[in-house]
């Protein structure tokens, strides 16, 4: 458990993940704007804790907003909303938190001081929600793990990616807490580095084995046996179950049907984007050039060079052994378990 | 076309590839203690780089010998020959370069001025050879590139990997001098980075259209139909066809193979190792943790966490769709090919 993002009462705490595992250091946001930058520098990243992050960030947009009536005030929202929409757009619990916050909005008494609490009560609920998803994600996930694995991750599905607990890494800790022998391996996850800066910082915390791979050695370690399982997060489900993750995740897939390994995706119901028929309609971010042709400021590559870097890419369903989620294990044919998952998850919260 | 080594006369001149693409300077041998230092360095790499280089290093050997009879020359050479071994596993070419000059000196008049003579001219005939080798590795292999091809590389099988024209990049040069239209695809190649330091730099050079990407990103590009072919180098080639390359190229043709997309391997017949009958035989280099937790000098882990680092992995033959040689483009059952080319080429060779 880590402390990825705390409301102090005024202002939104990150943990600056651009800084670890060298610093652990604080970001205090005490507007909209900080949190948006926030989102979009990576200072706080995964697509949970980028949900919740966007919701505290219109917790302080009511706050700063001088508007004196609902309708007023209502606008100040939308027009904040529409700046934290703009920071990212793959993950899709972002705009999924933000619509939960507007409905609040909408839906409170027409007031603004009780607008404003409905904001901030919308925010802590989503927190709460998604720490109590996460440990329902994994307690299901951690029945799929066999004792003595080696389960290969990628990127930070972990503590740092949500409020704390983790989805792929939640799992983990969960098989752990069961008594479970066990062990990780963490692609380090270019060019972001998020394997190798934050999920080994996060295992090591809590002295779970963990060793560090390449993104490129994943194929060495399956063809020899060395891998039982891949597991990692999602940042959308399309309807049909093609999961979008972070770039390197498809390899993954490909390579571990090649070997017969599981391949698990760990995601709560609000990564699921029923509205999207299937990954082609995902929308990948390009990020800078500058994240591939240099690593913590020096230049790996020929000033100049043309650079692609997409930030996700989409893994077809037909790659997806199962889904874990709070209300349960998904498994295919997603086109009908997804949609029955999601109607169960809005039945049984809040 | 690279310097990659140059023999000024008195010693063995290295351009230093651990300090490209930031510095371009020259690091020059004059003992063979230098050599296999800069071998193990990776300030000489590539398997027909190392191979002659080593001979090199070898006629300093015989140089810097006082050895006054034949029979104490030829001990001081195999004792050198035996450091030179000792400086990477992987790559055939070393031993087998070292091979043929001692079978030179073995074969040379019982004179040690006759010796050192036969050692230095081996070493520059090796050179000689590689170079003639790589030269009709482009022209059989530019043949199967179509024009407007979208090739991905991995690591550097380039001018620098071999005495200046390269194995895959030679078969580039050789197809942009015919004209063809063609973009490369360069894989970062962590955790050395030789495709981002190296093979960029080279092709940046000569004003081919080049694009860098992270490893993790080449199933993403294939899956759009943006990659044409793979095309790679070869450190060892087992008498089945099982290639051992640089870590990162088994992923990259499970993935080619899932996406119908040709993966060929450009190398010289020195790189063949009929004495080895599958891949599951060749050594696999495991280097240091460091290459991983740091770039440029930078952790980017925390400090202490376990890794894995080798250096190689092996792509079974079953994925590869022809290996381009000097004495033409081979294809399965390698096997039977194989061999025969092996044949072939000692019979054209000198």
């Amino acid at each position: 458990m880590v402390r990825t993002l705390i409301w102090d009462g005024q202002a939104l705490v990150l943990l600056d993940q651009t800084r670890l595992p060298r610093e652990e250091t604080f970001r205090r946001c005490t507007t909209y704007q900080e949190v948006a930058q926030a989102i979009k520098g990576l200072v706080v990243r995964g697509a949970p804790a980028i949900g919740v992050a966007a919701a505290y960030g219109l917790a302080l947009a009511a706050r700063a907003s001088t508007a004196t009536t609902p309708e007023a005030l209502r606008a100040d929202l939308r027009a904040a909303a529409a700046v934290l929409r703009q920071t990212r757009p793959t993950a899709v619990n972002l705009f999924w938190a933000i619509d939960r916050v507007l409905q609040a909005a909408a839906a409170a008494p027409d007031d603004p001081e009780a607008i404003r609490q409905a904001v901030l009560a919308t925010a802590h609920r989503l927190a709460e929600e998604d720490d109590r998803a996460n440990r329902q994600i994994g307690a299901f996930g951690a029945d799929l793990i066999p004792p003595g694995a080696r389960i290969l991750t990628h990127c930070n599905a972990g503590g740092l990616g949500t409020t704390g607990y983790g989805t792929a890494l939640g799992i983990i800790r969960t098989a752990v807490a069961q008594g479970k022998p066990l062990e990780v391996l963490v692609d380090e996850t270019r060019p972001v580095l998020q394997g190798a800066r934050l999920t080994t910082w996060e295992l090591l915390q809590e002295g779970i084995p963990t060793t560090l791979i390449t993104d490129n050695m994943a194929g060495f370690l399956m063809a020899r046996g060395e891998v039982s399982l891949v597991l990692v997060g999602a940042d959308r489900i399309a309807a049909n179950g093609d999961v979008a993750n972070k770039i390197g995740t498809y390899s993954l897939a490909v390579l571990a049907q090649a070997h017969r390994i599981p391949f698990y995706v760990a995601a709560p119901t609000s990564t699921v984007d029923l509205a999207v028929p299937s990954g082609a309609e995902i929308p990948i971010e390009e990020r800078s050039p500058e994240e591939v042709t240099t690593i913590a400021g020096q230049p790996i590559a020929p000033a100049g060079v043309r650079v692609r870097n997409p930030a996700f890419d989409i893994t077809p369903h037909r790659l997806v052994t199962a889904i874990i989620t709070e209300v349960g294990v998904v498994a295919p044919p997603y086109s009908e378990t997804l949609p029955a998952a999601v109607a169960r998850a809005r039945q049984g919260g809040s």
